[in-house]
């Protein structure tokens, strides 16, 4: 048997004390399979008496993770302090700086200074691993930086944000609307009190970026990524999907086109007889597009401390194991420049929905607009719904052929200033799956 | 740069070709990605002057793969030759006995001989890598055991024979007949023109033998894998299923009981609304439930030359960065002997489907009989169907709550011999999935 792996372990909320009770719990099966033990020797967090169901006496505390990274007698520095900057940031700068390996959870840190600190960590001969950052316990990263190595990507998409797809989900099932759903999520702690950075789509921003990086070699890149939450999605919308055979995801998507690389999180109608439309609740999962592999989907869950405590296990186990692959796949040096393609290029199907005053000429002037731009039609439905709320004006709703985003945009802001609407137009771009 | 990482591939069929051609092609990449050039240097085949659209030119020729694993200067020996024993056995036992890591997609090898393959590995000091051998490009192997390294595993499940999904995708889609589907998939090669490998379940129990070694920690045993192929689910089935809300899959299990391990291979009824039944055509899935994750899903490509070369490249380029996992998980010293689970204490729902002669009593004394042995039925159906072939009988559908694999079997033969019936009773497995 090899000496034990001695971690460092920065934060003990809920994941970390998960992390600490299973390292206990598994002691020998986890020194069977890597034929050594594995002891959480040193502790961070910010309040030591807390009871967190867990024996803390017998290891050395601090009260600074800085610290505990820069002197610890550790082998592993495990983050999970959470936040782009600040303590966690500086502790994982000086854990690489003394060439000792970190593990992390955190996609803040990893999609703003991923590149930065894969390159400090390169030059001290170290690596980072962070399978627990994007989708939980799904073993996403260690697919596509070792399991794809060989391919060459030219899609990936996944629904990455939990809440978001719990709230579509039952939105969907149970005909709730948006506010009430997202009141229910809070109150079952699948949503935080202030909800913006799940249901405004930059959580799963921020997870795309870095597997965005992976995908392609390529830097990371979170300020190019475009981002549209689902506060806007209303019942009728997924009620009109069903119809057209699509259910509506919060998916994020990085794809290679002609001008670049595309990134970005939106609603977005998928087929429903997919696999990634039967991903439901808190559900995560990602599919990866390639040459050689064609389509492969991977799904699990996305959160929860024993889920994202196992992903941190297993980094911890490669550790271990002497397993140290380079931290975004390829040698910093090596990564290729994000070269971004603008959303106004985007191609694809769009559902446009229009509240449309019931007026002669009304639907012939829109149809004119879209003609302009080279839109063509897929399907039209126009119809007054039994009780509808105004009876002057009529749901209108559009599914375009393959077009762009520019011409979109541009035909419903000329169908807007054409004064037939009601409101502003609605419109969720529609997503082909292999 | 270090140096080369040189290989001898024995097999030049369509995976062999497939990957000789990646690896020219992909050279660069692959030796960014991994800071060394990977190469073929020697080959084996049964007939040299072949043209399989690479330049083998400039190779060390061998006529006999146990020659090469023997003789050649290699860093790791590929085999995809195939076949449990013979020369595929001999030349991977020769790579090891020098200490050469060996890489195959060979599952005959694997369920056979794995666990004494492993142990010689070991021995030497090196270890066999063998993605390929599951699922095709589904990176399946890896997950097990690395990304689940710390989860205690209850139950592994999947659609592992593409041969078999496509047959039962066209059938229900279509409504084609059992044979008319085989012959289409002949003529279109996806199934062998002797096709009782894999209609008759035996490939997926191969399979699935490996699978159940990494998901428990034991040996390898594919001689107590029940096996029940496809040959005997029709139309009527599938249209059965499908009212009930059901999909009809081969699925391959093995997990834990109270008594030992359950393996088995055989027709399964599944929710329609899971993801798993959503698995169409030749596309393999396998599911994982586990402790610490609940349940997780990988989908994709279950055979192919460019898939399942995907999946030898990775083990490939694992082992050009330095990468040897143990065979099987864990060091053979630790693997524990595999405990049958007997299938007479499978526990599960059934669908079952009987031809009932149209007499009085005779429902009455096949209720009797289910009772006898304690089954309880969640559903009924008896009807006749419009244009039935025989009217003196009519079809009756039983659907029954969790029981035994023995009661049903018990009661089943009761129903035979009370002569109520024409022809044989049927029987389909149903199985909960989260």
């Amino acid at each position: 048997m090899n000496s034990p792996l001695r971690l460092g372990l920065a934060g003990l909320g809920t994941v970390g004390a998960s992390l600490a009770r299973l390292i206990e719990a598994k002691a020998e099966t986890l020194a069977n399979r890597v034929g050594r033990s594995i002891e959480v020797v040193a502790v961070s967090a910010r309040d030591r008496s807390k009871d967190r169901g867990i024996d803390i006496a017998g290891l050395a505390w601090f009260d600074d993770p800085v610290a505990l990274a820069s002197e610890a007698e550790i082998d592993v520095f495990v983050e999970l302090v959470g936040g782009a900057d600040g303590p966690a940031h500086e502790a994982v700068k000086a854990a690489l700086g003394r060439g000792i390996p970190v593990v992390t959870a955190n996609k803040a840190l990893l999609a703003h200074h991923g590149v930065s600190l894969a390159r400090l960590a390169a030059r001290k001969g170290t690596e980072i691993l962070f399978e627990a950052a994007v989708a939980g316990g799904i073993p996403i990263i260690k697919t596509m930086r070792e399991g794809l190595s060989g391919n060459s990507v030219s899609r990936v998409y996944g629904i990455l944000n939990g809440t978001c797809n719990y709230m579509l989900t039952r939105m969907e099932a149970e005909g709730i609307a948006f506010d009430d759903c997202l009141a229910d999520a809070q109150r079952l702690g699948y949503a935080e009190a202030d909800p913006t950075f799940d249901i405004g789509g930059f959580d799963a921003a921020h997870k795309l970026a870095i597997l965005t990086s992976l995908a392609f070699g390529c830097e990371i890149d979170l300020d190019s990524v475009f981002i549209e939450g689902i506060s806007a999605v209303t019942n009728d919308d997924i009620a009109a999907a069903a119809e057209l055979g699509y259910r509506i995801k919060l998916l994020a998507v990085a794809c290679r086109t002609d001008t670049g690389i595309e990134q970005r999180v939106h609603p977005t109608m998928i087929p429903s007889s997919s696999a990634m439309a039967q991903v439901n609740g808190v559900t995560n999962a990602v599919a990866v597009d390639s040459d050689l592999l064609g389509s492969i989907l991977l799904a699990g869950p996305g959160a929860g401390g024993d889920a994202t405590a196992s992903a941190v296990l297993s980094d911890i186990m490669d550790v271990a194991g002497g397993v140290l692959p380079p931290t975004l796949g390829l040698p910093p040096a090596k990564l290729a420049p994000y070269k971004r393609a603008r959303m106004r290029a985007h191609e694809g199907g769009y559902y446009i929905r229009l509240s449309v005053y019931d007026r002669v000429g009304a639907f012939a002037s829109i149809a004119r607009r879209m003609a302009e731009n080279q839109i063509s039609l897929e399907s039209i439905v126009q119809r007054k719904l039994p009780g509808a709320v105004d009876p002057s004006t009529a749901p209108v709703v559009l599914v375009t052929h393959e077009t762009t985003e520019a011409a979109v945009r541009k035909a419903l802001e000329a169908v807007s200033k054409d004064g037939h609407l009601k409101g502003e137009p609605k419109m969720i771009r529609i997503e082909s799956l292999n």
